[in-house]
């Protein structure tokens, strides 16, 4: 049997999703505490390797065991083994065809920036920061150019093992209240450290050393080294995966557990 | 010279406001690095002593130096110098008749509680937690027979050192957003735990184990043992303390550093 899990957790305890011979990452804790539910070794696949320090609001995973349980000892009873910081959200019984990675149209993922002369404290790890007011106008007008299917090598980290930099960029939106700004992004997939690149390069926009032709020219340049450096992991979420409705699993996270993070 | 500071902390990562041997407290911190900026060793002293595991949005504090600093040294500086999850948020300079904890006329606290069948993970520690829907509007009915001036002492932890139970509660709104509840709460002070112990009273009126008839008795009892259980830190911040206008300090903490709180 095939299992579908929505997640749930807070990055800055782990070091990212993706298992480690460490131990200390969201797979490596939720591998365990399946397999302790389960009876027998567990191994999850995820719709997106989050990096260390990154959020998320609702992850996607499945994995596959012979164990027969009632669909809510994966999720409470899950839970009781997991570090407070993880949670399993929803689970659901999936057909063989489903794959949390290889099923999913589209990755969405959020930033939140705070723009204030004085760092975090309460928000510590929470949200990126930036300490002066930035021109969300010119880094609106600057999104325009980076919409659609483009090359996206200049916000691709020199480590990322996606076969193509061809990527469908479908929302790019920015919102302001009251100096937090909130990146609202989506794509049929991610390049590594793209999303960061990208707030990094709007950043830039935001400052006046960057604009809206530059960030063509950017994008077009199809160079790393060309590009401003990466922002912080620490305002980034993944907010929702998309998959084909014949699957009916829960495109994004319940509102009551995203009621802080609006 | 005396400076008062607004300061903003996430509780999780320290054993409370007051200064203990073992050193990890807000208060500990924050003496030590304001002791490097100012050259001299440094006590602040607090308009809240908060618990373990509580949080502020606007703690307030005030310190005597003779360093003379510019006020940007007491904010960047001393944030230079504290851990991620502290942050000096403001500085003024006050006259010495100003007393963070005597000169203050009133504190506010908020409480969030997530109800939902899956406890917390991206939010652990940052809210307080109940498995099932309740009442609101039960809660709120018995919110009435709190109001006002009363002896508190069925809502007072046994080490209060209070000289006195009687307090002016003159706040206690409750609002509801998608299952995440927020309690807003402001009285002259505050009793040790009288926050927590008001939001169990008014959990067991939530599930209908207590109603409004029930809580009057209950507050005109004064007795602590005849109450519900203590409820847990995570959902509690500090948002602000009142002080006379003469001394011009900010009352609330600053929108964009709270908008995810809201």
């Amino acid at each position: 049997m095939r299992v579908a899990l929505g997640v749930e957790y807070d990055g800055r305890a782990f070091s990212g999703w993706q298992t480690q011979p460490g131990g200390n990452t969201v797979q490596d804790k939720l591998n365990q505490a399946l397999s302790r539910i389960a009876g027998h070794p567990v191994t999850t696949l995820a719709a997106g390797r989050t990096d260390a320090g990154v959020h998320a609001l609702m992850q996607v995973v499945h994995f596959d065991t012979d164990a027969v349980r009632p669909l809510n000892a994966w999720v409470r009873g899950v839970n009781a083994h997991l570090p407070p910081e993880i949670a399993v959200v929803w689970a659901r019984e999936v057909s063989d065809e489903f794959h949390a990675r290889f099923s999913a149209f589209s990755r969405s993922y959020r930033y939140f920036l705070l723009t204030h002369p004085v760092r975090p404290g309460l928000t510590a790890g929470r949200v990126g920061w930036y300490h002066q007011p930035l021109d969300v106008d010119a880094m609106r007008a600057a999104t325009a150019v980076l919409l659609g299917r483009h090359d996206f090598s200049s916000f691709r980290a020199a480590e990322c093992q996606a076969k193509s930099p061809l990527k469908d960029l479908q929302q790019l939106d920015i919102s302001e209240v009251d100096g937090l700004l909130r990146f609202d992004l989506t794509a049929d997939a991610f390049l590594h450290h793209m999303v960061r690149n990208i707030v990094g390069a709007l950043l830039y926009v935001g400052t006046g050393r960057l604009d809206a032709a530059g960030m063509a020219a950017l994008l077009a340049a199809g160079d790393r080294t060309k590009a401003p450096p990466t922002f912080m992991p620490d305002g980034l979420y993944l907010t929702g995966v998309g998959y084909p409705a014949q699957f009916d699993l829960p495109s994004q996270a319940q509102a009551a557990r995203l009621t802080l993070w609006r």
